[in-house]
């Protein structure tokens, strides 16, 4: 099963990513790794095809001091499409002059609604024709940058569409939110000062919160599965959909 | 100023990069740098806007076997446009569902034509504006996937535009050409088997054309000054456009 990764906090926040565990279960995501972490309005993405065993890019991502408000991360095991490049999460579309972040867990099976917007799928996942439809969505309900509030309220009528076709858990930035939509495997938790010296850590993330030491940090973490024992994770609910802003969830309306 | 690299090969080819010699240039070079390069339809994108010299991607890049048909990169001097990831060329946007990757060498000055499509800058470069404005002109020109030579009589048309307006040495690829239109600073070379053992190099550069043996293989080389010396680089005149594709130049029409 593919593994997804969100986070969103209040102020750039380190996450390192080792791929120690990883190498190990390798024969289970051998179908590629990206991360994409927003710095300002600017997107770094780092993708790869390649088991994360043998990947250069797992090697620099490893090493690589990230400090991003809004992460977005997937490991891959295919499903739908080729192991190649264009398949690799996460997806990355430019709308409203914002980059837009999407990676999907999940199978949608057959469902390729039209495409008849500015959004086109390059590779052949049933994960980026999903992502076109909902830029394209998205783009035909607003006509100009919507807040966050109107963004969710345009994301609660749509994300059924694909959500009774299959599973569709999925993470959806634009560097200033954090979307996540629960389907059938999605954890979330919030985490604010004092961090003290506890680090948020399994085998193949770590979110360095001790680094933290204003009162007002704000760190929200969204997962496939919780990170670690005895801290408040809370389950998605099937078709449940999770807004972070600021390092904070958003009240639902 | 701003330097250029653009390649286009019939079979996958080395770019390796060394930053040795950008370091020591780095004063001139301090602003960021980028490369994209395709593998089949799908892209990587590096890109940083710290000096090459502190880099942790240039650290990458540098060690990253690049094995690529297209590639496109970019080393930034800032004249528009803060220091920033979101200002760093080269520039992507998805169009009928291919990648399209750009990057600019010159100074557009005060041009900023409307852009009412579906293509907005991130950022706050001319560069990325001019960018926008061709993927939506080529959006409005053709309703679906046009030929490599639709597309290049297409550019023939849109180019004059912003080459009025200043200066605009630019290299544009979707994978499967690469066009550059040469302003003040290009240039370009096509080797040819056999490569022998030479090597295309200069401090920043190297294009192994050495490990190729098959007779078919071709390359294409687009700088913004020749990488070596005693080969057969032609300079661009002003306003002159080539597309190169499987290595070759491809005919005026």
């Amino acid at each position: 099963m593919c593994q997804l990764l969100g986070m969103n906090a209040n102020v750039p926040t380190d996450v390192m990513f080792s791929f120690t565990g990883l190498a190990h279960r390798a024969e289970e995501h051998k179908d590629g790794f990206g991360i994409a972490f927003f710095e300002d309005r600017g997107l770094r993405q780092f993708i790869d095809h390649q088991s994360a065993r043998s990947s250069a890019v797992a090697e620099l991502v490893k090493r690589y001091p990230i400090k991003s408000g809004n992460v977005v991360a997937h490991i891959r095991k295919a499903t739908q499409g080729r192991v190649a490049l264009e398949n690799t999460h996460p997806f990355v579309r430019e709308l409203w002059g914002r980059y837009w972040v999407f990676a999907h867990n999940g199978d949608l099976k057959a469902w390729r609604p039209p495409l008849h917007g500015a959004f086109r799928p390059v590779g052949g996942t049933d994960s980026e024709h999903a992502f076109c439809w909902l830029m394209q969505e998205l783009a035909k309900a607003h006509a100009a940058v919507p807040s966050i509030e109107e963004l969710t309220h345009t994301l609660r009528e749509l994300l059924p569409c694909p959500a009774a076709q299959g599973s569709f858990n999925m993470l959806l930035s634009n560097g200033q939110a954090l979307w996540a939509h629960g389907a059938t495997n999605l954890w979330s938790l919030e985490r604010a000062h004092p961090f003290g010296a506890a680090k948020l850590a399994d085998e193949d993330v770590t979110v360095d919160f001790g680094r933290h030491t204003s009162p007002d940090d704000r760190v929200a973490i969204v997962a496939t599965e919780p990170l670690t024992a005895g801290e408040p994770w809370r389950a998605f609910a099937p078709g449940e959909l999770r807004v972070f802003q600021h390092g904070t969830p958003v009240a639902a309306n």
